[in-house]
């Protein structure tokens, strides 16, 4: 966490120190004599993913967004990431709404799991309300659960917090940012935004309300920091459709799109695309069937009677008439595109003359894994177009010059940048800073930092406890949780079992001891080993004298550091050793 | 494989089924009755890392380059990976030499494991030639090997191969490539090259012999692939001049720089500006200091007397007379970057003011590690200058304007694109085909691929085992060796295991099982799951009714099966389950 201020002068603590001299409670705040608004960020400051920002003023807090992240590769067995909500359980009673901003699994993803602790109403955009009731559902809690869809426009309050959702462009139709009115006065947070003029569903960001809000005057913007090191402007949705219908009308054979299931944006403009060729379209797996069909219901999706055709009566059509969207485009070992790469799809293949495109920007961390799958469609003769070669796709966050248009038009006293890893958000405070915000104004926050406003002022008072939770089956586990260490190690050198049998009083091997390895040596050197190692252990333990008092586990901790001893001189490596004992 | 006029027209092998009508033997090849050269790379083709290329004429082959690939995450336990050198043991009487292009592991970090098994001479340019000696000296083979210096232009023998070394720009000194005279004809092999006409080394590509070869009339190109993807011409090192001496010269503090410890060029660039902004210069961690003094020694890098200084006397001059370079670019978890990032180095720590310069291209895969590194820099208020925010590093590769002037100076018949992944393979090729190469001359190999090039005319006529070998400790072990797949599954749920004690001739347990889990359940529930599926396994195996002839395997077998499925019924996940059965 970092004062701008501060930051730009002096660093006046040591790293790792975040304990201010004494912890604030609103009441007391020296920022205000009317108390001081919080605002704690749980989640999606310092990192990409699970977003979750508490704000907090005297008996009342709203938590803006509830969403996961997805496991790193280290994270061996992690279903997903969600925030740590400890601070919320803590101030049950005075949790008074989730509202989110968007249907993004980052910004949803992790309402069944808080519900179930934190009961309390959850406020959506209609298509978000849509796909968090479907969560609901599989997680059998939809009727325990009280949620709403709102409007843009609509007000809604919650104790001290007078809310209103407003429209932003971004990559899922129905996104919104929220101005909300405090004692302390407006914040503004932009959820994930883009200014696209010209975007699919003609539902540009609503300037003329952010222009408002701007001239009410604004105490604290929170604004998404995801691109704020790109320079320039994010291109419009529209830029892609000349070349969307260029690819399809070239194309020899057939076209396959791979892009996100949720970026209804892009279905729509490639079903266009394939309407104004004369091509038929079938969507394939099942999560992007089941977006469109909502998406279709709902009318974010408007797509002339006869163009989507099923999967099935796809495959009957000649390659050039078809157009097939699918999941895939991050290499998603499950989704269709990886499949159809590996050859292991049920119902389609690449064919030589077949035209692939990946509309979607490389997540950090996947681009190794998009490459294969792209090296093995190539190898099937296809063509492949994706954001190396070719424009086929544009992202959904502002780049710096539309940061520099929100920062104009809302003109905040006090600015905290949001969504993004550490690099993110300090390129995002040096734009704010660059457009008049006061460096001593400007905070750059990290998950679990507090930061309490008021009148007289702003600082970073307290921390709460933040940062990861993994979801691992039925489970909710602490990251320090020994058990990733363990698997780190299983995973580095396999493991090694003893089992060893005693007599309960002398401490003899009734047997000798029995030994099998998981994951440890090459099949061809393993045999000798073990058995070396399984007679050397032998030897080591006739040789000892055993106390008397506890002989099954003396005998397991001699055993383990013997055998231990043995497999690394052995072999050099240092696999889990782990000893059963057992006396008749 | 592909044949770019097979590639350009149908398909014509379903994929993975890359075997020829009839493997080909070079005495009877059908391509030339005078023999056929035999084109068999066996690395780096399809991939990036552990080239290696086969040239095979009548009874000679010679090897260019045996390098190293670094291990994906996933290859669980494995320190290097190296090329599979099967078919050069299986034809060991006829390989003459090994040739090396330049220094880079991915050139040489194999030498020390092929050696032992193929102890053949092996040619390098000096400064590769001094990396070599010292791998050699550490694996204590040294003695035993037959190790040569070459210059550019010295040419040498090897049965029906006659090779000139020519020099190239490289991201290090001493690069080359080779010209290889053949029965069949001139065959080019760039090595590693771009085209820069202001080299720090003053020395650029050798375009007088490069022309005079493509005069005489070239038969085949290899040629590096890597950048095949990027447009334009890859900017000259001397770019970078103005931009360190800037960065220097406007520091207020220490200036840190992490680079690769092979990377001379841009050391020479950086003690150069310190020089003459006045600053003293200290290089750090082991590689590095190594580096600089074997390339001081040898005449690849010079740098005034006394710019240089120990690290330890570094710590007393005042921070913006002070220069630090050490290695880490990349996030390599042990280099000093990352251990000054985490701040856990022994010497050195992060002091706001200071800046910090990555000058290097993040290598796929890294790029998530990188980041964390510069956020863990810039949270201790650093300012951190890198590729995606300042220009610092220029890499070593050709882009697509110096491939294609590459292809005008040879105008070889026939094009092999080498050293790249499958796409970057595709690109060349593409660009080959632009500049007038004939489709059905231009061949994407892969590893393993045997392409026949002879006086009437060239196709793939075979494959070789090729492929990954991994290096674990001291072993070389094949990928397919089940211990890593065995490896997955511990890292993902642990392991469970059970000691079984059991009447050698009743089948009846002598005492309850023992159980033991490592990397499994989360430590609150792990007790109460252990207690219970002890229990349960206890009655399933006293209710079993035992055969007389092999208990310990029944009982095995058995308790093996009934454990996997308590555990998954209890927590939904499944572990490795192992047992051992004792009998008394």
């Amino acid at each position: 966490m970092q004062n701008l201020g501060r930051f730009l002068g002096r660093h006046d603590r040591p790293l790792g120190d975040d304990s201010p001299e004494a912890s604030a409670s609103p009441s007391t705040s020296p920022y205000g004599a009317n108390g001081a608004l919080r605002v704690i960020p749980l989640g999606g400051l310092g990192e990409i993913g699970k977003n979750m920002m508490a704000l907090e003023y005297g008996d009342d807090i709203i938590v803006v967004d509830a969403g996961v992240m997805f496991p790193e590769e280290d994270m061996f067995g992690v279903d997903l990431v969600i925030p740590n909500i400890t601070y919320l359980l803590e101030n049950q009673h005075k949790v008074r709404a989730i509202l989110i901003t968007h249907g993004h699994e980052d910004h949803t993803g992790a309402v069944p799991f808080v519900l179930p602790e934190l009961n309390v109403p959850v406020y959506a955009p209609k298509l978000a309300h849509g796909l968090i009731e479907v969560k609901l559902r599989d997680h059998r809690i939809l009727s325990a659960s009280e949620l709403h869809a709102i409007e843009p426009g609509e007000t809604f309050t919650f104790g001290a917090f007078h809310c209103e959702f407003f429209h932003v462009c971004h990559s899922i139709p129905d996104a919104t940012g929220i101005a909300i009115h405090t004692p302390v006065g407006l914040v503004i947070h932009t959820g994930d935004f883009k200014f696209d003029h010209t975007p699919v569903d003609q539902v540009p960001t609503d300037f003329a309300r952010l222009a408002e809000l701007g001239t009410e005057g604004v105490t604290l913007l929170l604004s998404d920091s995801t691109y704020a090191e790109s320079e320039g402007y994010t291109p419009s949705e529209a830029v892609l459709d000349p070349n969307l219908e260029r690819i399809i009308a070239e194309a020899p054979g057939r076209v396959m799109f791979a892009t996100f299931a949720s970026l209804i944006a892009r279905i729509q403009q490639i079903a266009n695309a394939a309407a104004k060729n004369g091509r038929k379209v079938a969507v394939i797996g099942r999560s992007m069937v089941n977006n469109v069909a909502m998406a279709q219901q709902m009318g974010y999706l408007r797509v002339p009677e006869g163009v989507i055709v099923p999967a099935e009566s796809i495959a009957g059509l000649p390659p050039e008439q078809t157009v097939i969207i699918m999941t895939g485009a991050q290499g998603e070992p499950t989704a269709a595109l990886s499949r159809i790469a590996n050859d292991d799809h049920r119902d389609f293949s690449v064919s030589r003359g077949d035209t692939i495109v990946l509309s979607a920007s490389p997540i950090p961390g996947n681009e190794a894994v998009i490459m294969r799958t792209i090296d093995n469609l190539l190898r099937q003769g296809a063509r492949v177009l994706h954001s190396r070669n070719a424009q086929v796709h544009v992202h959904g966050h502002a780049s710096r010059e539309e940061l520099k248009l929100m920062l104009r038009m809302i003109k905040p006293q006090y600015f905290v940048p949001i969504h993004g890893e550490y690099h993110h958000l300090v390129a995002h405070a040096g734009i704010a800073v660059g457009m008049g915000v006061a460096p001593e104004n400007t905070f750059i926050l990290e998950d679990g930092d507090v930061l309490e406003l008021g009148e007289d002022g702003a600082d970073i008072v307290d921390r709460v406890p933040a940062g990861h939770v993994f979801v691992v089956g039925r489970h909710l586990w602490d990251p320090s949780n020994g058990v990733f260490k363990e698997r780190q190690t299983l995973a580095r050198d396999g493991v090694v079992v003893a089992a060893v049998t005693v007599d309960a009083t002398t401490g003899r091997l009734s047997a000798p001891p029995a030994l099998k390895a998981h994951g440890f040596e090459a099949p061809d050197d393993h045999h000798e080993v073990m058995e070396a190692a399984s007679q050397r252990l032998l030897e080591a333990l006739e040789q000892q004298q055993w106390p008397e008092d506890d002989i099954e586990e003396a005998v397991r901790e001699q055993a383990g550091r013997v055998l231990s001893r043995i497999l690394r001189d052995a072999t050099g490596r240092r696999p889990v050793v782990l000893v059963l004992v057992s006396s008749t």
